[in-house]
């Protein structure tokens, strides 16, 4: 898009009905409507452009927007800086070793301490099932209760950088990479997607990231291929979502157990580790009564069933059954010979989607500003018309 | 307040007598006079009401607030940090692990190091009797010899996030707290606040919250009684300078032993754990010689030594001694059944008054953002006028 | 220099050539130009005149700078953050514990993906020969090419904040502070220099320091002589260079194996403990294999070895040998009597100049900002005279 467009994409934006964003968090991309979804697509595109056109979106004079990350994070952690930092906010860790966290009556509480002049919580709490949405849920509604009772000025409102459930800012990065590489939205419309899983020798990989791409690519009427080795559901819940989901909007929801099934004739593959289901759910009961002995042997046990598994690569003789796919994946990738012996993709194939992968990964700052700013923002067509005008560079 | 009334309260804050405060520490209250402490008020109360008419107070283009936290806090952290930000400068920690601070000589070669385009050190160093205080002296001492030769082109001012003495930016924000609650400053006159000793399952925890308190109380008319089981003193400095304040401001001082006695009548109640003073000495001492057999001893024996003060908690029964009293605490409280067996506070009671804590913790931002400005403003009611006329927007 | 004469110090610095600086990365002294060096130290006065008088030189509404710290800071690590405030950027550490960095593929991915909104990325990797330099080359190459395949829309420059080859941004604020001194960069010209090992009681010194002060004190016209205990050579190619430098710029150098010698008639003195090239060498080739065991036979033999040299301390006999020298260090220094038994200078010489090695460091944050702001600013001079104009106050 260049800047002459943004325009067009303001009049759009302003079409689409958006009321419900305003004073509310971003946690599963299946809560928001369709103009809602296109809405964060809209703002964030017009929100690169004008950076790139060093026309200065900024909006907040101060603030704070926190982030509490409860797992290991080099990407989202500087995306969720660089879009506070590009709307005017100053970007702070909770750091929980340095304070203090506990569950129960705690989390209401810090919720509140940290929020007093914050406009943003952004939440990364992805590694069991059961806790990370129903973390970020009580987060909500503790700075909710906080508001309502005088304690916070304003309502902080909340970013999922990945909970258990959904990957919300990853996805939608994965959307608008797609929406660009092949054009536009529409042009999405009939396309393969095959969200496989493939081999990884680490164990306990998140089921977040396919289970937010399968629950999203399955509205713009793709056709989404699962697939996976017997056992290695998904929740059951967001499988069932992904397939109402491309009913209801024309598209076509598929599961395979076979890797060669899935990519044939392929437009978009996307070839990604995660744990069975199932080992989640036990990990979880063992990791509430404290069983490290019984962790560790799931674990090994685990590793043993992944083995089983190993050919579940992404290939140069898998790619060849697509339609010269492009290859998505969140990184960072497990790749053969390169970070490991035996991984998810071969060195060849990713060498030649690298950059590629890189440029899906820097839509994610644009994305999560989008969030905030909808947040936070009652009228964003006007808004974004104002800063237009208004011109601020953002760089002397 | 309104922001109507902001007029009087920049004109109440031009009749007093501020101008000690300019380039000045805040590391205890006692050490200032009664106008500054209004004055402290006074801006908190207006930036309070600006931030929340979105009228931005940023008096900074660029400049560090460094804060240095030799113990865990999460809300007073986030309030330095909103505190700096709502003004305009960059909150920075110094991670003492990360970098090589020691005593001696490196005390003011680090103060200096880290202060070239500081403005302000917030400074939380609260574990030890006869430690904080002096080092937050003593990085005061060290850059302002660092200003007077040359090295720094401004006087970084510190702010006492809790010593071993003190808790200001704590003990004022009760104060804004009490005054919010009851009116104003004059309503506090005759009120009874029994600042008491309560049961911890935890060791060690520090005298400053007491002390800052009833420094502080003491100095506006309030009757004032301290409860605490025999030898559970604080520095005997502090409490005769809480009887000397009585005297002066026509209030009173009184010390019992008696939970109930202080609670009868009282209209305030601040239950709430410390470790007795001579416990804090001895333990001092075996720091120094690094003796951690005797060190463990001393924990125990303390904890033993609680234990016969168990029934030392804020339940329903006293409550309804007192004259229908406001429950203060500085947070987290040790509530029984909830995060501990047997705590600082019944659950009912505590959940009774948890959303009004919160509203006593959410001043804290304001309180240290007034320190800030007072000790960088020479003529405070000025400049505040002027931002009012500058109306420049916080949020677009 | 006072405001006033900001405008002669534009006017020299539009007379150099200074293009080949803007979108470099600033990683060698010597891999730049005389007229580069003369801008930056010119740019750096600048900045530092505008910011006493309370002229901001913002130049930034948004944008991150990443500093990568791989060995423990406080005056770099500050004054990095100092610098990027100062010019409108928020300053963001990139923490390995808390991401994923490894070698090979991820350190291209990991470059790309902390770079979408980054502006600057600040480096320390000092601990080990032929790494650091290497590194930052790597990650230079990485954002370029991202750049290059639209995955960044700017290239983050990198500025060094101390390799295993050389430190720029303490050589050239070592160069400003003897210009501030002297008077000038031409009265430096016929300057003795005495760049000398010290002894101290610590092992595995980088060799940067001294390594940056010959590389760059020999192209002033400066006699730079290199005094070491014999085996305690630096870097052979750096030794060269200094040499070739004094030759072409018309000073001297001259290498010694006696202390008192190097200070006789000096008029700059800079006495610092490093570890011998040779044993530096073996140590990274034991890091390679992993050999804890000889790494730390190694260490050993290298504290006996230092041992021998004990008397290589700075103390008063020596200082009396020289014209009234002026001392220098990094900071910390190992002071005899106060951090150490034996160490790198008498407790009374350090005294003396213990105020002056502050001030040497004061000139870093501005020397940082220097490099940043020719980084990203084509026409320094028009820009510099358009802040002005400008205006902004730093402080309301």
């Amino acid at each position: 898009m260049e800047l002459k467009e943004i325009g067009n994409t303001i009049d759009a934006l302003d079409s689409l009905q958006t009321g419900a964003l305003y004073q509310s968090d971003f946690l599963l991309t299946w809560d928001k409507a369709e103009d809602e979804i296109r809405a964060v697509l809209a703002v964030a595109e017009i929100l690169q452009i004008m950076r790139a056109c060093s026309i200065s979106p900024r909006i907040f004079d101060s603030g704070l927007a926190v982030a509490i990350f409860r797992d290991k994070s080099t990407r989202t952690r500087f995306s969720f800086q660089s879009a506070a930092n590009l709307l005017g906010l100053a970007a702070q860790d909770l750091d929980e070793t340095k304070s203090q966290i506990a569950h129960g009556e705690t989390v209401r509480e810090t919720a509140n301490m940290i929020s007093f002049l914050t406009e943003i919580i952004g939440i990364r709490d992805d590694m069991y099932l059961g806790y990370g949405h129903t973390y970020m849920r009580e987060v909500s509604e503790s700075v909710r209760e906080g508001h309502r009772n005088g304690v916070l000025p304003q309502i902080p409102t909340l970013v999922n950088l990945q909970c258990d459930i959904d990957h919300p800012t990853q996805s939608l990065s994965d959307l608008l990479h797609l929406a660009s590489y092949f054009g536009s939205l529409e042009a999405l419309k009939g396309k393969k997607i095959a969200m496989t899983w493939a081999y990884s020798p680490s164990y306990g990989k998140p089921l977040s990231v396919p289970q937010g791409v399968i629950g999203l690519m399955s509205r713009f009427g793709m056709e989404v291929t699962l697939a996976y080795p017997e056992g290695y559901t998904l929740i059951p819940e967001v499988e069932d979502l992904a397939g109402k989901n491309s009913e209801a909007c024309g598209g076509d929801f598929h599961r395979t157990h076979s890797m060669a099934e899935a990519f044939a004739d392929a437009d978009i593959v996307y070839p990604k580790s995660w744990a069975p289901y199932e080992v989640m759910q036990r990990r979880t009961e063992l990791l509430k009564t404290g069983d490290t002995r019984k962790l560790d042997e799931l674990e090994k046990e685990c590793l043993e069933l992944n083995k089983r598994f190993i050919d579940w690569e992404c290939g140069e003789e898998l790619m060849r059954k697509t339609k010269d796919a492009l290859y998505l994946h969140c990184l960072p990738a497990d790749i053969s010979g390169v970070n490991c012996e035996h991984g998810e993709v071969a060195a060849s194939v990713f060498e030649r989607f690298r950059l590629a992968t890189y440029r899906e990964a820097s839509f994610k700052p644009y994305i999560i500003a989008a969030m905030m700013f909808l947040s936070k923002i009652e009228k964003p067509g006007k808004v974004l018309s104002e800063l237009l005008q208004r011109k601020s560079a953002r760089v002397h």
